[in-house]
């Protein structure tokens, strides 16, 4: 617009801006793009993975985009000692997948200790990165922070590293990230570059895809989290939802507002509901208005469970055939192998290893 | 024979008569014993690895220990940027094995980035051992002081729990090393013992085979090294070991000993020639009297290039069928790899993982 100023025209535009840019160039060629995304198997997915990420997905997938959904069984043990229920939970994860919408012949669902081409990645990768580097990565640091575990684990330490090879191995170029990740999606684009300066061009920078994921406090005002017992799960039924609606924290005030900074309790149930009721969270409080906290939560309450209604049928159905649904976990996982190996192939004909 | 001490008696044997007990036990069933030894491939063998480790591997071969020897190329990266000229050196390792004794039928020779289930294994053992357990690794300490890197690359960190999947992925029991890589082997002890703690029974807890390795001095006094230009590679001609051994330092005693503390260069070479005669160094030394250090090397270099005539004609051998030596690896590989994947299966059944 203007025609020339004073301000660098060369500094990087903020993430949300590239973000923006990004959905652009998705919307315009889906069949270009490939998205790496995942979850630990430490619990059961709940509402605020639901608003924050797995939406999404699908949303990615049905536009075109090739998805690839990682389990990431090891990385359990990045913060405790033992993997505990990992098979409930890798059981639990692909019917909820399944059942919002993720479509094995079109997406990649698979899990970490099934792909050893994948990990095999983590070596090179390794020679890539200091050990300052590594100790420097703030989503580390927060991670030590809150661990389980008495000493911070090898495998804590080097995980960025780990998922430098869960994102290169099938090159994928778009990764979606809530603002704390980006240090740690720029540890894969720096062992992207450094791999493809040493031994030629293998491997795409992946570009962050910033998620607006909506902040919903877990029942009792805190962050919610599937290994702390203070979320709504996605497979909790409708008489579990309303228990545990019930007994959210709320404040003193009957009168209901939204007002995220000083009412954070009473506004993330005020989120919710507008969330699943599509609605404005202002025009949702106001409609409550004196009905006070009893009113607000029946209130959640039934958006919560009309909104899921049809997905918690759909898991219904697939949870009554665990068989077809850990068949779709092997495809994935041959699908998974096979994409690993001929990257593998690459990296060691690059590197002049074994050939 | 006493009938009872005030001396503590379970205070474990030093690591000598524990390696010597552990021969006493493999001549008595050689059968019941897997060995894991190996090199890097970052330059050509020499007499030092000839006398340190290599006879001791085709010994164990012949006695009916299944020995497993590794071209780490991965941990080429540890301590340099590139790896360099990998194809050549892997070449020269092969062809020193074979020549050597090495054979193709009893033992296995394999490399690292050829086998993924080995690799796999660093996930879980990175998650059994503290970042402080490995930045404590005095070998590791001793392998930065040297580093060719101006930063400790992530691989250096973790190369001690690699060596662990190493050792482990094959169930080697017995690991021959020097008594500065004892530590080293602790890690791996620790490793096995903590995953069949949490786990249940996968792994064995490996035995040090201690190696009395001569030592050999460069022909610039200082250690021998591979990737130092002073050692007299395995695969040189009569010619070329000439040259290097008329460059060795000596000393300006006209007076040939053998006291390696006080005259290191001139004692190094006499032991040299020494072991290639099976003579006692001191003799050696005396038959030489006042030859001075010309009367020395050219001691030395006939009794090298006598003792490795016929290792240097099969060398040649094997040198002009490279499709047949590199076929050896390929076998070794495949190998490799179905024991690895043999084990990854029942690390994923013990762990609970992908099945």
């Amino acid at each position: 617009m203007s025609t020339a100023t004073a301000t660098a025209p060369t500094a990087p535009a903020p993430a949300e801006l590239r973000s923006a840019e990004l959905e652009r160039r998705i919307a315009q060629d889906p069949g270009g793009f490939r998205v790496l995304t995942g979850d630990r198997p430490t619990g059961p997915l709940h509402l605020g993975h639901y608003f924050g990420t797995l939406r999404n997905r699908v949303r990615l997938q049905d536009l075109g985009v090739d998805v690839f959904v990682l389990i990431a069984d090891y990385q359990v043990l990045t913060d405790r000692d033992t993997a505990e229920r990992l098979q409930e939970y890798t059981d639990g994860l692909l019917l909820d997948y399944l059942a919002l919408g993720i479509d094995p012949a079109r997406s990649t669902v698979f899990n970490h200790s099934a792909v050893p081409a994948l990990n095999q990645l983590l070596l090179p990768f390794l020679s890539l990165v200091s050990v300052a580097e590594l100790g420097r990565n703030p989503t580390v640091k927060d991670e030590i922070a809150h661990s389980r575990q008495s000493a911070v684990s090898g495998l804590m330490y080097t995980y960025p590293a780990h998922q430098a090879a869960d994102i290169l191995f099938c090159k994928g170029n778009v990764v979606p990230v809530g603002q704390d990740q980006l240090p740690h999606l720029e540890l894969t684009r720096t062992v992207a570059r450094r791999f493809n300066e040493r031994y030629g061009n293998v491997f795409p920078e992946p570009d962050a895809l910033l998620s607006a994921a909506p902040l919903l406090l877990g029942t009792d005002g805190t962050k919610m989290s599937k290994s702390r017992a203070n979320s709504v799960p996605l497979g909790a039924t409708a008489d579990e939802t309303a228990r545990l609606i019930r007994g959210a924290t709320t404040d003193a005030d009957r009168h209901i507002t939204y007002d995220p900074d000083t009412r954070p309790g009473v506004s993330s149930l005020v989120l919710l509901a507008a969330l699943c009721l599509e609605r404005d969270p202002h025009e949702v409080a106001a409609e409550i208005g004196d009905g006070g906290a009893a009113a607000l939560k029946r209130t959640v309450t039934d958006a919560v469970n009309g909104h899921l209604a049809p997905f918690r049928a759909r898991r219904a159905e697939y949870a009554a055939d665990l068989t077809y649904v850990r068949s779709v976990l092997r495809a994935g996982n041959e699908r998974a192998n096979a994409l690993a190996e001929a990257t593998l192939a690459e990296v060691r004909e690059a590197m002049g290893t074994f050939r």
